[in-house]
């Protein structure tokens, strides 16, 4: 999926629509809930991502700009939710104590930027009378 | 359009999709937004129905549980950004100094619900996988 700023968590809507003359248009967000607690959304998925291509939360964190702490919070948090693990350890190796994602991971983001998709597709269908 | 909670500010998702068997549900929200500004949420828009209702932004602030200078600050706003003011105030009558929703902002009303609607429509057919 495209990233569309380099600090996705600060994108105020995942989607939105074309602007009319009088400069008005819908704009819109979607995250995904298990049992009423947010389990996937823009941001989470974005570190998901990135620890997928950095191999460790530490440096996935960085990259984001988020502190390692918050990172960690977020993994237990959808861990936690998923029925099978989105991230785990990995060890040994050059460096070592790194992570990745599980396949359950990597079907999770893929579903969820399907759904971001779809929503933006939507969107970008919603023109605006303005009044 | 039905109001779901007396406290429409609350609401955490102006639409959920079904959930699965795994508790999971696509949620979401849409707002207008003017030249980048906050033009037209749900919060907003059941501020104006109700000063159209109540006959004053007095008394559909506090059936909102809203700051009096909350809601004039959100009307002020929101006829700064309309092409043409959707809220006037009237004068004289039983008690006077109330205040009533123009053509304009009925219409606003209307296409904002409407949009609403279809986004809940299209939140509704959004089944996860689950993973």
């Amino acid at each position: 999926m495209p990233r569309t700023k380099k600090h996705p968590q600060r994108v105020s809507a995942l989607a939105e629509g074309p602007a009319n003359k009088k400069k008005m248009q819908v704009k819109g967000r979607v995250w995904i809930e298990k049992d009423n607690q947010t389990y996937l959304s823009w941001a989470r998925v974005e570190l998901l991502e990135l620890i997928d291509q950095e191999g460790s939360v530490s440096a996935a964190a960085r990259s984001m700009e988020m502190s390692y702490s918050h990172a960690w919070g977020l993994v237990k948090e959808m861990n936690r939710l998923a029925p099978d693990i989105l991230v785990e350890k990995t060890t040994g190796g050059k460096g070592g104590g790194g992570a990745r994602l599980t396949k359950a991971g990597k079907v999770a983001v893929a579903e969820f930027w399907k759904v971001v998709k779809g929503f933006q597709s939507w969107v970008s269908r919603q023109k605006m009378q303005g009044s």
